[in-house]
């Protein structure tokens, strides 16, 4: 072989490998999803149970990663898995979620984009099917970040997005155990003192979602009915920018499960992503920090899956158990539940 | 004299220089306050009404500056400071705030103390004549961190606070420019979508005092009507932790006022104490970064008050004017509305 020859062939062989690299690159993509930390352990559920648990997780991340694998957004990917947990009544999320002191599933959602970090958030609506639907409209429609209440589902209708009665939420299981915490706390005097009865027995499942696309944009949504015998009209941290859910191209998206009140005074979700661009630290040791060390440090119980800007995933907590699942285009693929 | 008694001379100097030094430092006192950042200019005002707001801001600063004097908590400053201007008709917060589109006063308040991170906020309260009073009480006598509508005034009249009707925040003023604004509204097709009218035209009002005391403990607190013409029980960054409020007393207390969307995408109260913590800047590189580059870079007009652990005091806003005062034991004694 001529040398110019030679030289051609190991030219077009470099550049086809950069191109690949480039290719591979662009093309890297993620999901994670939560379905709620806890004090769960394995005696506690029956093989089917955990098999129903796997499965649906398993569905939703795939659900999400088809999206993404075909070209589709992050924001896509992001809302089409929470209404998969959102529509199942195995998680604290839309149909089946825990119920307030009212006997009523009030329901929060938020969801942000960190490529112009716009957001949407809703807390306590009743009535509209997917609440994350909600809290996307907000995000494009409404030229406020956060709504709440009655109004939120007023604006979720004016939206025409689907709505349903507030007992399509309702399970028979969710309302046995909402009867049995208030009977249990009848023979308490201070209604607004004492937390929630057997908090520690409660898994919270809160759900969230980050994922990142082909285009680098990464998106973090997170769906909850809150804490269970909640009164007030508590807000919890799901749907508080910031402290449930966080989302900004240069650093990562985080979406945060456990006691809420805990991560709105850390505001845990901005945290990650400020220890990432103010410290420089990488996805792992933000995470790691705030879940291990400064939740601990006052006592907060939880979790939280995040993706970075490279597409790296992590999901922590310092809790016995986290429904997770993951997957990417970097061969990540798994779902679990108790801690390995 | 022998050079024996001249030395004991000279090291009590020396020591009660020290303890001189000790001494001061133990005792730095400081309080800040805003009453809304926006778009004033001094024609705007007559010189009457300019004496009126400068009395009140400094009347204020006073009462909350003489409780740190006499030994009270910065928490007990704070919200002492913030009563006054709720109780004034001239500010967005309590009596006297801009009515939502129902023309009601659905009102926002948060507070949190920088010592061991506890917090509380109500959003959209109508009924508790004082706003900042239910956050302080959900922040000490709840097991929860926001409360929101009829759930948070159920809340504050369980608390034995001071009840009113909802017609006592309306003014005539306030009742005159909603009926204005949704008059002006009314050829517009898309409700949701349009920002609302001549929002450049408002000053926004919110309120908001952080204050250190002579243990070094920091409060921050925020109380505000939100923005005017509001729909669907919005809810802005003033009872957001981490948006319109934030406190650690590592680092710094922060209020925020302004166009709250952008101050909750930012989660603009943290990410000040965020960029002091991890980056080691100073109170005030830290908050001008976020009020003139990172909040100006989206759009998002406002300012903050701010002191940081040794009593510094930062005010800072990217609009023509922010209502503020401040006052410590270093000499601040300011009152001011424009730039200068």
């Amino acid at each position: 072989m001529p040398l110019n020859n030679l030289k051609i062939l190991l030219i077009s062989a470099l550049s086809m490998c950069f191109i690949g690299i480039g290719h591979a690159q662009e093309r890297k993509i993620a999901i994670v999803l939560h379905a709620g930390a806890g004090y769960m352990r394995p005696d506690m559920y029956t093989k089917d149970q955990v098999q129903d648990y796997t499965d649906k997780l398993s569905e939703a991340r795939d659900v999400g990663y088809k999206i993404l694998e075909n070209d589709g957004t992050s924001e896509d990917a992001t809302v089409a898995t929470i209404k998969i947990l959102e529509n199942s009544t195995l998680f604290n999320a839309g149909k089946g979620c825990v119920l307030s002191h009212n006997k009523r599933a009030e329901m929060d959602a938020s969801i942000m984009n960190g490529s112009d970090k716009n957001a949407g958030a809703v807390a306590g609506v009743q009535r509209v099917k997917n609440p994350i639907t909600a809290a996307q409209a907000v995000l494009h429609n409404s030229p406020h970040v956060m709504l709440s209440g009655s109004g939120a589902d007023d604006f979720a209708e004016a939206q025409e997005l689907e709505m349903v009665a507030p007992s399509y939420f309702v399970t028979d299981e969710r309302m046995e155990q909402i009867k049995k915490m208030i009977q249990e706390e009848k023979n308490k005097t201070d209604l607004f003192r004492d937390a929630p009865e057997s908090l520690s027995d409660n898994k919270f499942g809160t759900v969230g979602v980050v994922a990142i696309d082909k285009q680098g944009n990464i998106c973090a949504a997170t769906s909850t009915g809150g804490m269970m015998n909640k009164k007030n009209n508590r807000i919890g941290d799901s749907p508080v920018i910031g402290a449930g859910t966080y989302a900004d191209n240069r650093s990562c998206g985080v979406s945060c499960t456990g006691h809420g009140e805990y991560f709105i005074r850390l505001a845990v979700a901005h945290e990650v992503s400020a220890l990432m661009l103010h410290r420089g630290w990488d996805l792992e040791k933000a995470t790691n920090y705030v879940v291990h060390k400064e939740l601990m440090d006052i006592g907060g119980a939880g979790g939280l899956i995040a993706i970075d800007r490279k597409g790296n995933i992590s999901m922590s907590f310092n809790t016995p158990g986290m429904f997770r699942a993951a997957r990417s285009s970097s061969g990540e693929n798994s779902v679990a539940i108790f801690s390995e």
